[in-house]
């Protein structure tokens, strides 16, 4: 994908036509927001991302980055990567030539485990990070953030403990190499590792209150946890925290793939890493995943009919879908044929970017809707086909990992590299 | 000790004559101060006790609790209750009612690893402590804040643990059965046990900034570490902090010996259990120990010659208490021998009240010193020939103290009781 299909692409659903004076108004006055908690857009097009990457103060992902991750691994790009969804970026080339140097980095991701049923969206971070995993050959850490939840849900401690152990059944279900993936929830591990606790209050002590207001919307009525929950969220970013991986090794860089939406959070602990004189964090940031009704908001865990979950039946997956998936199509048969459909907010057409790996084929559909040869109808049933046998895949591979395999992940150990 | 002459000494060295409109008007116009790390006080005669107990909301400890702990306990009180050193408490009967129920409760205290050298004034808790073992025959819990100290003095956390593992000899040193004691530093022990900082994570969630911020005087540009560390404090009150000494169960009644300024930890504290399912802590306050110049503040480890350390050679102490030890004598013999000393400013006497522990000679000191027999002199004499003995035994106690000895004490594992 060339770069100005990229930029178009990362505007992402959004994109706005620029010459367009009262357009350009109009984005001026509705400011996009976006925390770790909320992500509203007053564009039915959804979050301007551009816009974004200037107010986070990131970069964007260029063909330059693309190409060194080709050259470097030898393997074609991901598609999360050709097409935009991850668009934003930061410090990255440092991270590869620190690799280039034959100084490898680790990855950290992680999910707030806010329901049993994770959805297709919270697998995006996941399904990227297994293949930066697999590309790279480097040691991943994985935080399900238990505690976070049970701060800012009315759950019990123990409920939110359950809920991580189902979701590591599901990050498991990705595939990772059980010999370069630690996975940990706060609430057991915290508990189980000294190091981790004492980045933790190396962090605590560099941030003030003030500053964790201005970042995540603070105000006095803010319970102490959640107040003093950002240097958790960021103790994994320094390999200190884990003695057991990397041998009590304090300078191995870290790169984090994570939705844009929890870039509060690193901006905080790259503000913090030199006082600490540990290495920042890299990170590669992705786009939101679209609801099935339309690209405003990011999807919800708690609304069942708002995504496909990844316990949908093939028959929940075909109802949601044709009842559900916003239409880029002409109101008429007729009056599409004419105009054609819009591809920037069809959430068929949306899905099968993000799930669709061939490229010559999505390129096609895109042709096609767009010039109004295809109706949404073809694309629904594209993406029914496309979703049915990867979600099922996906709980046929869950429902066979036993409590053994999930122990072994989330076991203090060494992994495969030495350090 | 009759309840007027306690009520007198709880008063302290304050000790004012409140028939006196003039000196009246001037308390009502000069707070004390007291928090966890400012006591202060503009009175030469130091913290009005009285007014502390109606500030803080606690009770005042009177004849028929210490009567009630001889009955219980089949042994004569400690002098620190007899003589007002210990002087407020709160829910203690409730304790003690369960104790003759058969329900035994445990004991916490701990210590701010500040500095390396601890003073005589630091023992306080410790003695009382101890002696609320032996009497009681109950688990007790000691907790090192090297967490606390990192988060509000200029040193690097190595340096915090290091100076908690110096503390933790002293503490050793006074006496404490290994069968029944668990001595733990924050830093090491929180990444050592999940059911700690699972209680840490419930109590941080029913506190909020605008809590902390009336209770401990934070702002907005206190650190997220500060901020969220009364929780760290408030976690050993509870007993399914520790499963490796009580088996998981949740509702062993504690009881805390410490110094009035720890209070507001333990206000919050109580105010937080019910909220758990949890019962809430008893505590009995101590007032401080003086400074050597006068009643005036708290001791100051930092300033050497304001107490007598642990460390300090026999000359040393003589030297201090001869050249330091504020004297409420005469300003000539003269002059004393007509009116006598005030042994409720001198620091002298005030010292005595602590350490002597027979009570008829201390009662005589009282006698001929207030009646101006006694020379500021012969109690400076009295204390030095008390304190040097005191202090070498406790230094020779602690030489012999072992990093295995250490080792066991503070390994987490089941005590002598079986719950």
């Amino acid at each position: 994908m060339a770069d100005s299909d990229r930029e178009k692409a990362a505007n992402g659903m959004a994109n706005l036509s620029v010459g367009d004076g009262t357009l350009d108004v109009k984005v001026e006055e509705s400011e996009d927001f976006v925390d770790p908690w909320n992500v509203t857009s007053s564009s039915a097009k959804g979050i301007d991302y551009d816009k974004l990457i200037k107010k986070f103060g990131s970069s964007k992902i260029d063909d330059v980055l693309i190409e060194r991750f080709e050259k470097i691994t030898g393997k074609p790009a991901h598609h999360f990567l050709k097409r935009g969804i991850f668009f934003s970026h930061r410090d990255v080339h440092q991270v590869l030539n620190l690799y280039e140097q034959g100084k490898p980095f680790f990855l950290y991701t992680g999910r707030g485990p806010s329901s049993e049923a994770m959805h297709l969206g919270h697998l995006i971070p996941f399904i990227f990070t297994k293949w930066l995993q697999e590309v790279f050959d480097v040691p991943l850490v994985i935080q399900l953030t238990d505690d976070e939840k049970f701060f800012w849900k009315d759950m019990k401690l123990e409920e939110a403990q359950r809920l991580a152990y189902e979701n590591v059944k599901d990050i498991i279900a990705c595939g990772f190499d059980v010999t370069k993936t630690f996975i940990f929830s706060d609430l057991d591990f915290i508990g189980q590792c000294p190091a981790f606790y004492q980045n933790m209050v190396r962090i605590q002590r560099c941030v003030t209150f003030n500053q964790v207001k201005g970042i995540f919307g603070f105000d006095d009525s803010t319970i102490i946890g959640k107040i003093s929950f950002p240097a958790i969220q960021a103790a994994p970013s320094f390999s200190s925290s884990f003695p057991f991986i990397f041998n009590g090794k304090k300078d191995v860089h870290c790169l984090i793939p994570c939705a844009i939406d929890q870039d509060p959070y690193f901006r905080m602990t790259r503000d913090v890493a030199p006082r600490l004189g540990l290495p920042k964090p890299a990170l590669l940031h992705s786009s939101f995943f679209p609801a099935l009704q339309g690209a405003q908001t990011k999807m919800s865990a708690s609304d069942p009919n708002s995504s496909i979950f990844l316990t949908d039946t093939d028959k929940q997956i075909k109802t949601k879908i044709n009842k559900y998936a916003f239409s880029g199509g002409g109101a008429t048969i007729e009056e599409h044929k004419a105009n054609g459909g819009d591809c920037d907010v069809d959430i068929s057409y949306q899905y099968l970017r993000f799930f669709l790996e061939d490229d010559e084929r999505l390129d096609k559909i895109r042709q096609d809707y767009t010039s109004g040869e295809l109706l949404t109808g073809y694309l629904k049933k594209e993406l029914i086909e496309l979703l049915q046998p990867l979600v099922r895949a996906h709980k046929e591979r869950r429902q066979k990992i036993t409590d053994e395999q999930i122990k072994e992940f989330m076991t203090l150990r060494k992994l495969k590299f030495d350090y």
